[in-house]
């Protein structure tokens, strides 16, 4: 939460924040702190104790002035264009973050953060270095992680409500796979074969009607494709009957927050092997959501689903360092800004849940050459209790 | 063009490039050099003159070898997992790049490049110092940035699909504006107000129906609001009779190529001030349509369309520092994996247009509390010539 982020500056050592972004849309840890879409980014600055402020392009200033942060200049108000002029972009804009740090009277350590070019922020940080500034890095997860990991009430209201959303999209391809027929091995909806292309841009014209973006795209990956757990579906392939069609979507409002959801399908009479997936995959899920909770360690609740399909005969991640069928990733992950974050529900986390978590249980199973299944809802811990973000029904045949 | 790749180094100084990402998705620096989509990123390096490697979560290697690095290995093969349980998440993920580049041999100096989180960047540079790698930042343009710059035949060619593409969701907004009707000073379509949300849900999805994302969302922008020019729009109002519709979209298709596209509109009879932006901003555009060309100076071509705009009476950044009112942008950027790289049309670029060059032509002119207009396609200089990348009517009436 963003009220903790002075205690975790100070835990990690740290007296200033710098965070950076060529946009709010590309550097999550700039949308947190600024609550307003700035298009062209901006350089933001907080003292430990103090209030932020915030400078952008004047283009931009209107828009940033719509976020959390009062203290909104401009790249003018620090004379950029006669830097650009005397130094050229590159330089000038080093120069520029030197001068916001030494007007606002920087002294001890700082944090340089946000999601940035590589080869500007080495050169930013050595020109910082060189200027007197005492710069240094943190390894994930650093403190800016876990004050994003903690979702406010608000916040985790804004993944439910992409996830009703999303919700919406799955009840609407769910409607296609059961108004579809098989007929001689093949599946028609409306008279033509249905394929992973029609079933993509369907999906794709829904989250445009719900006002839900694809910033990492989706999948939907049928047959053997969904044996690979990240098969993006690209392919334009017919569905077989029997076949898994693996359906994992992980969309973004208007707002920025995500939502992440899996189901996997098939039409027609499932082959055995997939009735058994399938199975398998909801029971550990199932286990899952039973024992995660507060005060649970992450790396005990991946162990839980591990045991689970275990049992049933699958190879997992438990015992062995690395495997190529069965349950071959991670059970989980945070969900917020972003759905790459804290926390990772994952064999070696020693992580202990707590409230304001939000995040993925997707135990999931693979077969080469066959196809996978996935099962993926969003946990959230709240006032103590685990609660599923959004429920939808577990149905494998259409 | 990726084949420039060695010489750009060896200008630069470099021996060796790492590039980093945590996806392909937001790093597109990592995107351009291994061709495929890998969800969960990696670590790619190439020594000059060398072959590259790419090294990736066991899970993403198949998508990685769809891609163009022939040398695909997996953190396991570092022996990642290990590490991790010894050393930390952070500290294992910088072993795990010493390494790399240990095997590799690598002795010079190197660049780390990429989109990726600052923090951790810094740490990076750093702990790879400290084990006796010589990595040096660079401002940019990087060599990394001029690489991207120019675009190869099939580049421009996915620029100009995405482009066609865009243009059929623009058509389907302009169908709606013919349609709709003014009564009593209010607009309707199907009996109902027309709204910037409606406008905005359906041009969502007719995105997804053409198989184009929005990874930084679109604008829609009516009435005083579009004098704003990055208003997202997210507002949802009634559209006036007179006034202005500023709409901006600037999608993505699968193959992760932009395109950029803004026109502006008027329901019913526009006011004269309206009319007289309009034509002020079609003549700036066809005039650097008609100047700008290979081996001419990004710096004439913004000074040409601002003098068109000075001799209507506009206010431009020709001659002022800082306007508030007038053509307060600069002309144009350069497209391609995003829209926001080499070339920039702005006032001080010496910046040379040459073969390879895709970017936007976009005067804009903006009245504070009445409105904006900007008129926006994409160039591509092709062997000599300079072409519009996708033809579209200008009208602001309907």
């Amino acid at each position: 939460m963003i009220s903790e982020l002075d205690d975790l500056m100070a835990k990690s050592g740290y007296d200033a924040l710098l965070v950076l972004g060529e946009s709010t849309y590309s550097s999550a840890e700039l949308y947190y702190l600024v609550r307003a879409p700035v298009p062209r980014g901006g350089v933001y600055l907080k003292k430990r104790g103090s209030e932020p402020q915030l400078v952008v392009s004047t283009l931009d200033a209107a828009c940033a002035r719509k976020g959390i942060v009062s203290d909104v200049k401009t790249y003018s108000d620090y004379g950029l264009g006669q830097l650009q002029r005397r130094l050229g972009p590159g330089r000038a804009y080093a120069e520029l973050i030197a001068t916001v740090l030494k007007r606002a009277g920087v002294s001890g350590q700082v944090a340089v953060a946000g999601k940035t070019d590589a080869l500007t922020t080495a050169y930013l940080v050595d020109f910082l270095r060189r200027r007197g500034f005492r710069v240094a890095g943190m390894p994930r997860p650093s403190f800016l992680d876990l004050c994003r990991r903690k979702k406010e009430r608000w916040e985790a209201e804004a993944v439910v409500e992409a996830g009703r959303r999303t919700v919406k999209v799955v009840e609407k391809l769910e409607k296609i796979l059961e108004y579809s027929d098989v007929r001689q091995g093949r599946i028609t909806y409306e008279g033509k074969p249905l394929t992973t292309g029609f079933l993509r841009r369907s999906v794709m014209a829904w989250c445009g009607e719900e006002g839900l973006t694809l910033p990492e795209g989706l999948i939907l990956a049928s047959g053997p494709d969904s044996s690979d757990p990240h098969a993006s579906g690209l392919e334009n392939k017919p569905l077989n009957p029997g076949e898994p069609l693996l359906f994992d979507i992980f969309p973004a409002s208007e707002k920025g927050y995500r939502y992440d959801f899996t189901r996997t399908y098939c039409v027609g009479r499932p082959k055995p092997l997939l009735r058994r997936m399938f199975q398998d995959v909801l029971e550990a899920q199932t286990r899952a959501f039973e024992v995660v909770g507060e005060g649970v360690r992450c790396g005990a609740v991946f162990a839980e689903a591990c045991r689970v399909l275990q049992r049933r005969g699958w190879p997992t991640l438990l015992e062995a360092r690395s495997v190529d069928r069965g349950f071959i990733h991670g059970l989980g992950h945070g969900v917020g800004l972003t759905i790459g974050e804290e926390p990772y529900l994952s064999r070696d986390s020693q992580t202990v849940i707590s409230t304001g978590d939000v995040f993925t249980v997707e135990p999931g199973l693979y077969e080469p050459g066959f196809g996978g299944v996935r099962i993926e809802d969003v946990a959230m811990i709240e006032g103590g209790k685990t609660v599923k973000a959004v429920e939808h029904r577990y149905v494998l045949e259409f």
